[in-house]
Order: C-alpha cells, then sequence, then structure tokens
C-alpha cells in the first residue's frame, strides 16, 4: 500500500470515502496495545515520560486551558448539544432570609447542572466515532456503545493516564503573525505544523506520548466577535492529510480551539462530514480535545520562548461516558 | 481571646452556636487577601510549592483519587442531591444499523448528564456554606449566591489555582492497623493528625500552601459492604475542635474520603448540622473537598514509605457553582 | 388456534415464552387500522363515545387522578428511572431582596425540570415495549425508537385522542372489602374484572373505547407505609390470562394505581419480565397508564354509586416520547 | 380612586410604575377568597360552568391546544429558558439487536427529560410573578417562593380544577381577515376583545368562570417563517390597558399563543418589562396561559359558527412549581 498523499491538493474531492478508507489503512492501530486495549494513543504516555514533563514545572504557574461552562455558550442545539444549564438547590439569599430552617446559623447554597458532555471543553472518548460501524480496536459500534453507555471504552477508563508533556503549537501565530488567528475554512497540514515546530525551536519538538494543543485562534476571534457559528459552522482546524502526521508522530493525544478539531467545511465537494475524526478514532484509537482555551498559555509560551509543559487533563470518570468535561491545566 | 478547646471532651454539647462562634472567631481570615477575595486559603498556593511538587514526580505515575460518576451512586436525594443521570443522545447501535443519516460511513455517539455538583468526588466551593447570613470574606449570603449562582466567589475563580503538594494523613490506617478503617462516629482530632503525621515520617509534614487529604477508610467499608448511608448518616471525620488546627497550618485545601468531611453525628446533644463547615468555609475560606476515593493512593504511599506528591485538582469552570465535580489526581 | 386459557392456574410455569406466544397470537391486532397506524386501541375512541361521556358529567366536579411530581417519589433509579428533580431559575427570595434587576418593581420565579417520562403517574406509548425485537403493528423495533427517540408512534400523536368515557373498576374494595386493599402479588382474572362490574353496576359496563381504571389499593397502602417497593416490588395487578378481557371488550385503554400495571411478581417461576405488557403493547396497541392515584375518585363514585365518568388524559406532546407524565382528570 | 383609562393613548409612557400601580390598585383581588387562598381567579369555576360546559360536546371533537415539546422549539437560553432536551435511556435498535438483557424476548424503550416548565405551552402559577415583593393575595414573594419552589401557590393546587367554559377569541381573524394576524407590537384592547366577541356572536360572550384563548395569529406566522424572535421579541398581545376588562369579566383564566400574553415591546418608552403580568399575576390572581397553539381549533370554530367549547386544561401536580407544562384540549 503506498501511503496516501499529506497534501490536500491531491484529494480526490469528490471521493470522501475512498480518501478516508485508504488514510484508516495506513494508520489502523487495532490489535497494537492487545485485543483488550481501551485506551488507544493513550498507552505512549509512559511513566518516564511523566517524569520528563513534571521537570518542565520551573514557575510554578498553573493555566486552565478550559473555556466556561454556562448558558452563554455556542452551543445551538444540534443533535441535542445544548450549553449547559445550572441551577441552585438552596441559595444565600434564602439562607439570609432565614428559610432553609438549619440550627445554629449554618447556611447553604448547592446546585445542580445539566449538560451534554460535549458542550465546552471536553476529551471525545474512544467510543465517540465509528467507522462503517466499527468502533476502536476493530470492535463491533453495537457491542460497544448501547442507550446504557460505553461498556467497552468508557472515558473513565482514562481517569488514571491523561496527564504528560504537553506541547503548544500556535499555528494562528505562526502563520498569520499580524493577527495570530487563521482564517475559517483553512487547512492545517502537516507540513504547517513541522513548519511551526521549527518556527518555535526545539522546545516544540513533538513525539512519542506527547499531548499536542493547537491553537488556530479562532475562540480568540469568537470571544472578540461572538460566538456567531463557532459550534459546527466554518473553522480553521486540521486537514484530513495530517492523519499519517498524527500517527508517525506517536502522539498521545491532540487538541484545539476549534468547536470540531478538523477543518470546516470538510475537504470535499460532496457531503462529508468530520472524516478526520472517522480515520483517527475509530482507527488509530486517538484521543481528541476539542474547544479549548489556548490564548492566554500562547501568550506565556511566546514570552519565555518555551512552549512544552506539564499538562494534567484527567477527564471525570463518568462511567460509559463517550466524552467528558475537562479542565485541562498546563504547569509550567 | 483564648483559644477555644482543641480536645473533643471539653465541648459543651448543649451549645453549638457558641462553640461555633468561638471557634469562627479564633479562625476567620476575613480581609486577609484583601476586600476583593474570591479564594481564602488557596491563596496559600505559592508558584514555589507548585515547583517543589513538581519535584515529587519520580516515578510518573498517576491515581485518580475520584469515585465514579453514574447512576449505582450513594445519593439518596436528600435537598434534591441524586446520583448522575447520563443518558446518550446517538449510540453504537443506532451507528452500526445505519440509522443516523451521516455521509462516508461515519457513525458517533453523544451523551449528556444531569447531576448536582456534589453527587461525587467535588470541591466545595467558597460560597457553599453561609455563618448567620455572612459568605466568604464577610460578604451578605444574599450578595453572592442568589439563583443565578455565584456571582461573587463561584468556583471559576479556582480553575487556574488548585495544583500544589498533596499530603495524605492515612489516619485510618495509622489508627486501627488491622483494618485501616475508622468507626462511624469517631471524630478525628488534631492530636489524630499529627500522631499520623509523626508516624508517617517526615514526608507527611504539612505546612503553608499543602492540600490535605484525610483518609478515614469509610469509602473502602462503602465498597465492601455496598453504600448504606455513606450519603449523609453517620461516618468518621475531623472533630470541630480541628478548626485550629487547620488554620495554623495554613494548608491551602483539604478532602476526605467522606461524604461530609466532618464526623458524623456531629459532636452535639442538640440538633446541629455541619459546625465545622461553618467555620471553616465562610470564616476562614478554605476549600474542602469530599467523596474522594483514597484507597489506591494509600497503599502506593505505604508501600513507598513516601506520603506526598504532586496534586492536580483544579475544578470545571462553572461559572457561578458553589461546588464542582473533579478528578484530582495524585501524580507520583 | 385454540383460545389460550383465561385461568392463572392453567400457566405453565416454566414456560413463559410459549404463554406469551399463545396470546400474542390471539390478541395481535397488526394492521387493523392500515399499515400506517400510530394509535392502536386508541382508535376504538369514536366521537360519539366521547358525546356520550361528556353527558355523564352531572355535577361539574373535577377529580385529578395524578400523583405528585416531586422528589419524595417512589423511583430508586432502576435503569435510570429517578424521581423528578425540580429546581429554580428565579425565586421570590430574589425578587423580594431587589436581585433581579427587571424594573418598575416587577419579579418573577421561574423553574426547571429533569425527569424520567415514566416516573410518576403517566401513558406508557406503543414504542415503549417490543416483542422479539417487533414493535406495534409489526414494525421492527430499530425502525421505529432509536436515541432520537420514537420515530414513528411517538406519544405526540395521541395529544387529540385520549379523552373517553372512564370507567372505575374497584377491585381492591370489591374483593378486600374491609381494607380495599389487595395484597402484593395478586393476580387480578378476567373473572375478578367481571365480578367487580357486577357488582358495582350498570355504570361501570365496559365496552368499546371506554378507558378502564382498575384500583387495586397498592397506592392507598404506599400513602399511608412509606412508598416502599412501590416502584418496581410486589404488587397486585392484572394476570396475564386478562389479555383475552383486555382484547374482547375493545377498550381503548386502561390504567392502574400500580408502578407496574400487571401483578408481581410475574406468574413464573423463571425469570420473566412483564409478560402482559409484551402481549398488549406490541401486539394488541394497548396503551396502558401507570401510577394513577384513583383513591379520591374510588370514594366519590361508591358514594354516588356511579363509575364512570368523563376522562380526559391527553399527553404532553413530547415529539418521540415513548411515554409522558400525565394528569388524568376525572369530570362528573 | 378614579378608573385608569383602557385607551393605550392614555398611557403616561414614561411612567410604567405609575401606570401599573394605578391598575393594580383597581384590580386586586387579595383577600376576596379568604387570606389562604391559593386559587385565585380559579375560584371562579363553579362546578354548574363545567356543566354548562359539558353541554357544548356534540361532536366529540378532540382537538389539542398545545405546540410540541422538542429541541427544535423558540427557546434561546434567555434566563435559562431552553428547549426541552429528550434523551433516550432504552431504544428500540438495542432491544431489537438483543442488548438489554430481558427474559422471553420482551425489550423495552424508556426515555428522560429536562427542560425549563415554560418552555412550550403553559399555565404560568400565581407564583410566578411579584410586584414590589409582594405574591398573590399579598404575601410576601419571600415567603412564597424560594430556591425549595412555590411553598404556598405551587401548581400543584390547581390540578382539579382548570376545567371550565372555553370562549376561542380569534382577535387576529377579525381584525385582520385577510391574513388573520396581528402586526408584531400590535396592542389588543379592550375595546377589540369586545368587538371581536360581537362580530363572532354570542357562542362567544365572556363570563364569569370562562377560560378565554386570545388568537393573535403569531404562532401561524412563526410555524410558517419560522421561530425568529418568538421568544421574548416583539409580538402582538394584550395591552396593559386591558386590565380592567380581565378584571370585571371575572374570567378564570386566559390564553395565547405568543411567548409573552401581553403586547411586547410593552407600551413604555422607557425600560419596561411585563406590565400586565405584574398587574394581573400578584394582584387579580389570574391564571395565564402562553405559546398555545389555537390555528387548528380557530378554523373549526370558524367553520361551525361556535367559539366556546369544553376546555380540559388540568397542569401536571409538580409540587412547588411556578407553572407547567401542558396539553390543553378543547373538547366540542
Amino acid at each position: 500500500m503506498t501511503s496516501p498523499s499529506e497534501d490536500p491538493a491531491d484529494l480526490d474531492r469528490a471521493a470522501p470515502e475512498a480518501e478516508i478508507a485508504a488514510r484508516a489503512a495506513a494508520v489502523r492501530n487495532w490489535g497494537r496495545w492487545g485485543e483488550a486495549d481501551v485506551l488507544g494513543t493513550l498507552n505512549f504516555i509512559e511513566p518516564a515520560k511523566r517524569v520528563e514533563a513534571a521537570a518542565l514545572v520551573r514557575e510554578g504557574t498553573v493555566v486552565s486551558l478550559s473555556q466556561a461552562f454556562d448558558t452563554n455558550g455556542p452551543q445551538k442545539g444540534w443533535r441535542r448539544r445544548t450549553n449547559p444549564v445550572h441551577t441552585m438547590t438552596d441559595t444565600g439569599t434564602d439562607a439570609e432570609r432565614g428559610s432553609q430552617g438549619f440550627p445554629h446559623g449554618i447556611g447553604g447554597a448547592d446546585d445542580v447542572i445539566a449538560m451534554p458532555l460535549q458542550c465546552s471543553t471536553q476529551w471525545d472518548g474512544l467510543g465517540h466515532i465509528f467507522d462503517h460501524g466499527n468502533a476502536w480496536n476493530g470492535r463491533r459500534a453495537g457491542d460497544v456503545v448501547t442507550s446504557d453507555g460505553d461498556l467497552v471504552t468508557g472515558i473513565e477508563h482514562a481517569a488514571s493516564v491523561i496527564v504528560s508533556r504537553g506541547v503548544l503549537l500556535d499555528v494562528g501565530r505562526h502563520l498569520e503573525p499580524d493577527t495570530g488567528e487563521l482564517a475559517d475554512g483553512y487547512a492545517i497540514t502537516a507540513r504547517d505544523l513541522e513548519s511551526t515546530i521549527a518556527a518555535q525551536g526545539p522546545s516544540s519538538a513533538v513525539g512519542r506520548g506527547d499531548i499536542v494543543v493547537v491553537r488556530t485562534g479562532q475562540y480568540a476571534r469568537a470571544r472578540r466577535d461572538g460566538w456567531g457559528d463557532y459550534a459546527g459552522g466554518p473553522a480553521p482546524g486540521l486537514s484530513l492529510t495530517t492523519a499519517a502526521w498524527l500517527h508517525r508522530t506517536e502522539i498521545a493525544a491532540i487538541a484545539t480551539d476549534t468547536w470540531g478539531f478538523e477543518v470546516r467545511p470538510n475537504e470535499f465537494d460532496v457531503p462529508a462530514f468530520q472524516p478526520l475524526h472517522q480515520v483517527a478514532i475509530p482507527n488509530m484509537g486517538l484521543t481528541i480535545g476539542e474547544m479549548w482555551d489556548l490564548d492566554g498559555l500562547a501568550e506565556i509560551c511566546a514570552q519565555r520562548g518555551q512552549w512544552d509543559f506539564l499538562l494534567s487533563a484527567a477527564p471525570l470518570p463518568i462511567t460509559g461516558a463517550v466524552g467528558s468535561p475537562i479542565n485541562p491545566v498546563a504547569i509550567l
């Protein structure tokens, strides 16, 4: 099998199924970590990598890479993806007025939330996407995710895993130095990723077990101009043709500051939907993060001239979830 | 003002209001970090502390300290505290059957959750508890938490803060070496905490900016015997008389493996409810964690003879929340 | 085909599949109202029946047949069936304190709810139960109900339908005149239903298009003694052998004051689950109501010696729902 | 006290507080039904009225007046008013595939919903609106609605009440015979209501205990053109000056086909919000319905030349709710 081209210009824009199939075959990791595997490329994170990453903590600064979780988010209800609804079951107003019935002057506030697990900053679990009815590691989708949730690869399996060296690739700043923002629809190529690494210098070298965070600048734009179509609309993002780069670098996970990780509209002239997800999640076993806030971190990294850090981004162990809201923190 | 006794035997068990008031006055930190403060004792975490903590990462092991988030939890509906309800909006079964209407063989699974923010492993935010209508830093409770949430000290303010040196005090193992489990109703004293530190050795020394995690063993019991009254029933936990210890050690935060942090039933013969919360949260500004799973970490620490580690436990930045579900990880 | 026995003593208690299959075949209404039908036996309600029922309104009394919808309900989380969680997004306390920011002294209170559609008084829709992968009218279950909901027979189709003559059969009072309560596990037979009708007199005659409400007395017991295992535990209810009665009477719908309509434990010595549902819903197309409060109505009917009334019980038109919370009202 | 003008031209558009106060004083019903009252004008429904209404059932037709409850609704998240999120906990796809683990071939589908109680067709309860911190019957708002819900006038109190004679006033058709739709911003006056009654004839006479449903035609427009700003934007609706008409007719309740019942923008040149609610709910004790679908009923009434019918619109008895989703049905 010859390797599929890494140049978007070579894509047959009328044939998504074939272009996807070729890349899926080229990067497929089924069986690589055994038949029972539930972690995919997260297996690349070895303990030594974490020790190496911890040594990057030199200032003791923590930067949250999470967007807010609240009703003022970008979601518009697509496939029931709404913004979080946070409500109080007890309030300070009630406590102050003496309505709560507790003894000795104690009062309390409590709250509940209802939200899609992918409403804001999150990890996609390995059960989130299927390729022709196949889930990660070659399992049948219906054996993995029923209405009871992900019975096999639920996000809870990653609860003690996702801490590693993080590397910020600020592609927005590298390619658009004036604005720091890629245009919607811009397809980031493997060449772009490599040139960003080269420009940023050795601290942004990417290798096995690293977690790569790619800043496009779209979230900065949304913050400035309003959400608009941030959720599901046109966006900069990774080209389908980066699949081989994602595979050969042996990264553990990757995240962007956009809704959908990959470029939108997708790179086809016929109906298509998230083709790089279809290659990366069920075939490669890659954990993907979306809707991260990378702007503050980007400023700090640029000032320091250092682009790697300890990244702590363990998901909530929601049993059977195919994704998890997270507050990833860069510690540096 | 003389300091209140640190011996539970001295408590006037008929006078919770007075006993609470004395301790509240003794530990009150209002104004200590300025009028606008929203972090309380989390301010004790200085950058150097995090650098020191990162140096504790020697093996590259990550241990999740989170219990599961699912419908099989301990909650029974008290004040609408239910267990999480996690449901799927798309499934693998549907994808495999071809019901989803996506192009080129891609399929997906997606999910939503409805849950109290304190249903499982969590941080109590500073707006969670009031003392006679007063919230942290002396604000009026009704100025802080309305039905719109915590307008001042919402948990989102801690999103880039809660990473520090963690210290496990395995009081259960120290006081009950045979079982490793304290009895329900056992009130942990400052003396118990100090004797645990002494027994465990220098790696468990506790000081400014540390996050202390106290293992009682009750969760191990619940895991073995069933939840029973884990949520709100009798439990081992900190005595009201530890308030001074919590204050003078200048710890940043503290967590236990129980539902309610402090001993239950509370240490009074008249109606009482969580008196140590009333002292610690609104007066001292202490962030408290509950329902942590400390059993796996305890085994590792005992084997290594080392009780401190890098603790990464940033909350989800849910705007205006008075608590947050978390997956705290010990990195060691 | 000979008709299956209507005597529970004749059931082969080791062979649920055969006993169910025989009855399913005997009562199957597939195609009776055309291939496109989405209403099943609700088709029996003809306009003239409603005019007849309206003529029963002689006193102008309305009796709600609904249990409460709140957190103090019987649900225990089985298959994520929890009690409703009702929370406020605005309160009177806030309004009174002036926290809401509205002009000219107006204030407001608002609320949200999260609940299973079958948490309290409800109708089962036709997509609620399947028989060997078949849904009502012979459709394949996977063509009808996906994670997008019931795409064919959703409860919204009954929004303008369920108003008819209601008939209360107070089997509890008839068979247990002292207590008015059948024992848990008591299987109501067709003979019991007929003897109740005979005892109550002509106003309880049951025929085409009627909605029958059967009082067992179990809810009165739960109200008095606490919920206990009301949700899913032992209960009086209809015997599997009543399937033929349900069919030949041509009733439109039926409801009981129990969690599960049919007798529990089910009438088999091997694992079995709701066999009468399996016969009645997908095969007969019968709409079934559960968890109704029939106690107040029973008192009134007994006093008047009249057992029929206008019953208005239209479901909420929740698109694609397989059931609906309702407040059925008897108007008499 | 002279009666406030019923002509919108007389309103002082710079003085909402005074205009509201004058009308609140003129229509205030506090104490009219005793100090303990929880029903307000619903008390006007006497049993004889229901018997009279039942006699209007001549054809046996049922018309649902409910809009759909689903994710494709008009809500945009204002004050956390979202559209309903309906999700499945069990599906037919799973049942057909054999994933559910039930015996003898039975399969099931089940579902949950999360929704604001005012997301679609609903009643406003008496605890929904306050006037200067006062709730219905002169109670203090904070004594009535806390974060535990409406402790006094919760919607559950109306569970056995709201069945009466309904009268449709198709103001849209009367004033705009070509389109049947009033323009957004059109303020319906008492004169408009009376002229509609006169034009429609004696079957639309309005008096004590009736429930009036006013069709503006805006929902027909939204159905045709898309929701746009249906939720909270400009709309036709009742003028503040109709308060006296609402009072002197002694109607039990009123509903419209719009989001907010009253005309929007409200009739002032300074910031104002729902002034007629402020008069009608806490002062008059009037139950108000919103977001009803009156188009089908309007066609039938016009064809028959009869505008009254039996209206059955009991709320779900959600304990402590300040509103309820409903499926009101006209039976005629």
